[in-house]
């Protein structure tokens, strides 16, 4: 049950999110790049393009798009120690870099995109919960200005950028759903939900975990209610820092 | 829509599962050791018991539980190369890994397990498609016997096994919603959902996905029926091997 | 010296073979599929067949064959630790894969089999001592199957498969020459022979290590004597797996 | 020889720094945080503190001070691969991190630091040229601010922070002396020298490259000239930033 | 069948080794240093030891010896890529350590040791065939050194070094047995054979196959005969070397 | 200040070399083979030559040479774990692999070497200080031999090699400038300088490090005049060894 009389530790709603700000062009070299904040998390999102396509998709006429997630160590309230430097990278890392890439693949039509690929990096300078959710939602900006910037250069054939995508994570702490969880309400909620949603209201992906309880139909619905609002507020946030 | 008039390449109903079948003492040296069958998805579940917990959890008077998936190189249609021998393992993997030690975590409470440690694997010995779902439901009769070991030679101080988990997958083939999808028809499903639930109905974790396609609330609600359905079936499944 | 009064602990004579057990078709996409077992020593060996070969074998006419040899984690009676997730593959699991390669190759005309490579696949289900001897027994009679494969479709030009080739371990406990040993015995043994033999009684290869001892001429005879007694069982076994 | 009549490709003098921006309190997790900018190139320099020391520092009744440095992959003009997933640090990541933690240790006396550990990442935003003397700079001013926080909590015996340290690179283009290189001059020039000094003009290290050419005692006489005017300039500005 | 009466490409008789040359002391830091050659063939065998043994052997009373071998990059005809900077171990390597490791174990008494631990490096400088069996040979000389050193140091309780062990190839070429092949002899040996032999003429170790063709009993005795005969010689040169 | 009055541990004055020897065809396989002993520092210099060159170099009508730097593990007063084996290339071995390739590409003129590639090995046997110093002597000569081979040959289609380049280290010990360090010295050095020099007297690198304190402009001249006296000392023996 969302219950707008209490508020938060941060003093917002339940169904409130934090603060969001897209930044365009926070780096000069990629042909997108964006800086998203949701309070206090920071991602650094951005496009390089490339001409050609992995050897899979070759002479298929059609583009290609992945995306790599990545935490700088010192991201997190404790330093973490560098994957690079362990040679492995996390699992962790690993499943939210395939959820950008399946996420971001909603929002382009590869068959338009001609044999280019976009290539898509999320680096989190400073986590507080909802570091994937906020990577997803910024690397359509940084995904529309490098389809843009292929555009002007006349190597795309046709018109690749599909409708804006964002996500959010919603979840159940004390028994309010909530909405955009930081770190500290996000290491203790019973129910975590990250929703990547179109505009338009259809899911591109949901991904519910009972991490300390299990959760039924109802509030599953609740929360897939607040999470709309939410993406559909990242969504207004989208266009406005892209102009449309 | 499911559509019970139609039916389907291997002639089930849309709602209906392929014949499950749950073999326990499949192997003699795990505590507990279990080969799942969903149709021709054919999963080898074991639990190995560990007197000791990890370093984070020392002194913490709680047990811990662990998982770890992987396929055999030849159980694909085609085969494919050994990730202990590209000294690399694939983020698939390590999101499966993560999901099944997720999933059964939410078997069994830690604090009634002393400080022992049960180690879930889950090798894939021939790949149709459900190989995760499988793992899951296959994982947790392994789970019980091992436990029972446990208790047996007296080192369990409580009652650690909860009520059975078990998981599906659901997809939408052509605009019908279809139960436990073999690997022709999930390749090719619009959308994808993988369900994990608790007896009694309620949810341990859901993932879906559009993989070719966007998907509304009440596509979901259907799918999510159907998952309950042959989540249930599956539960009686694991209730008949165990002989509750 | 054989003494065929004496038996051991599992109740065998000393030059008598466990229970050999050789099913094909175990799994279903593998050209070829076998699963076979020494007593409680399992493994699953597949053939997996390619069109084209190696950079090497390049515009040679010559086909390939390689193997590679792998324990599930829980096969042995304390669980090991994953090779893929260790990022390290240990010195034994290599040497292995090796030899069973060799083995094999000593089992095929490369010139008749045209520019195809077919890979073995050695994965131990359950260890109990043997299980190079066993996969490399398992191993011919998944790579027959995987050739007759080729053949019906046409892909051969020749007539690559050679006559049988199987392994056995000899080993010499408590100063008894003893046939194919479980890991109880194969622990304790004073020297342990592995031999590679093909139809008619040659020997592809001999490996013995005193492992805790010296071993004479004399003896190596004796236990070659052994070896090639259980290698012959073995031959008929996989010949009547075959139907030949 | 200098020239300071002509002008370079920015319009700058021969002896003059890029604009150069330190940003403390740049993120909020670590005990030191700080954005430095040398013109277009951008480092996030953070000092995370732990109690404790390496095992090699035990018992020593001294702190160690190590650090990191590395590009985020759309950092450069091309996108180049990230260094965890290809599971490999290249040498040049080795060789700067090594220098970084060599130049810093000069800055703090780590018999006066307790048994405290001071870990450096300087992580590279955006590429342009210097990214190691930036990096040093700014380095400098985060371990300022981690050594003022150990300060306040009481467990830093003594008074380890030493007088600045700053580094600049210096090259000779066409024949001149040219102070702080962009990567469009840096790619170009004859000889690459960087210097990391102290405050009072001694040498912590100084490292000078015939890239394209050899060079004489007298050029690296000039050379060093114009790094000292160099290094005073960025001492300042860490002065400021820090405002002593 | 050997034959005396004809001669090899480097004019040796089938069953005379190439010349053997055993340099003590030919580095100073490890306390054994042992240079072997064979031929062209030229391995730095070193003993180094350390006090203290690893985990699995605490507490045991008993000492511990393990091996490394490995090829400079340089080493072999064609330069080979260096396995440290490929970050994988090639599955020769390993094979050849854990021989080299388990033939020199046959020369030590380990509960004569004490708790110490002795580690042999064969690096082969050059190689032109029989690098493995040259390295056993010198391996035992540096061992003897090392054992020597430790003893002098009173760290030793018991005599733990036992009778000498020495290896040799033998190889059937064009139908001849042949003793000791250079690297043109052996990549056309149709069979080839390794031979660990203690003083006294009993079997550390035999490992025989048939690269290019089967071996039976008779070659197989023919073979050994000849080995005999080269180890017996190794194992004089080690005498000569050490002085006994 | 240097002091000729005074001597050191090992009887040399101040600005006197360790004896140096540079051994040509040390090994026979690699086209330039050279033993480089500075006192008991002893480093095999290999340069092995490839026909075509890296794929960045393709149609550019020039060659390519690269160099690799590695230690034995008992090269060292205590063995150091092999990196292979570790699967890691320590931070320290690339610096200096990186170092020696680009001293010795000051040595060579790429566009007189036609599309071929020489790699350069440098494998310490012995370490005593000045290793990376000894592996640029002893290649220059290695690289000398490579490239006659190379011309002999007829591949080499202009004059590639340039005047010979040697390199030194100079130290500040207890306050007096010392050549050439051994580990006794290096270990306790307050300032390190590595010197590389081109015949003629001008710098192909420098690289100074304040390891125990700071230095001033005065004592870097100093320690170049010392290092020039070396680096000609260091030529004149390049020049002996090659005949010329």
């Amino acid at each position: 049950m969302t219950d707008s009389g209490l508020t938060r530790l941060d003093g917002r709603a339940f169904d409130e999110m934090r603060p969001v700000r897209i930044t365009r062009g926070f780096t000069d070299h990629p042909a997108g790049s964006v800086l998203v904040e949701f309070g206090k998390t920071r991602v650094m999102c951005t496009a390089s393009v490339e001409l050609g396509v992995p050897r899979f998709k070759k002479d298929s006429g059609e583009g290609w798009l992945t995306a790599e997630y990545a935490m700088l160590p010192s991201a997190t309230h404790e330093r973490m120690p560098r994957e690079s430097m362990k040679g492995k990278v996390k699992g962790r890392t690993h499943e939210i870099s395939r959820l950008v890439g399946r996420s971001l693949r909603a929002a382009v039509d590869l068959s338009q995109l001609g044999e280019n690929t976009i290539q898509l990096d999320c680096d989190v300078l400073q986590a507080d919960g909802g570091t994937r959710t906020a990577s997803i939602t910024g690397a359509y900006v940084a995904l529309a200005d490098a389809i843009a910037f292929l555009t002007e250069r006349g190597v795309v054939p046709g018109k690749p950028l599909l409708a804006p995508v964002a996500a959010v994570s919603v979840g159940i702490i004390d028994g309010h759903v909530a909405l955009d969880l930081p770190y500290e309400e996000d290491s203790r909620a019973e129910v975590d939900l990250n929703v990547v949603m179109a505009e338009g209201g259809n899911f591109v992906e949901i991904q519910g975990t009972g991490e300390h309880g299990l959760f039924g139909r109802e509030q599953l619905g609740e929360m897939l209610d607040v999470a709309e609002k939410g993406c559909s507020q990242l969504i207004d946030a989208q266009r406005a820092a892209l102009g449309w």
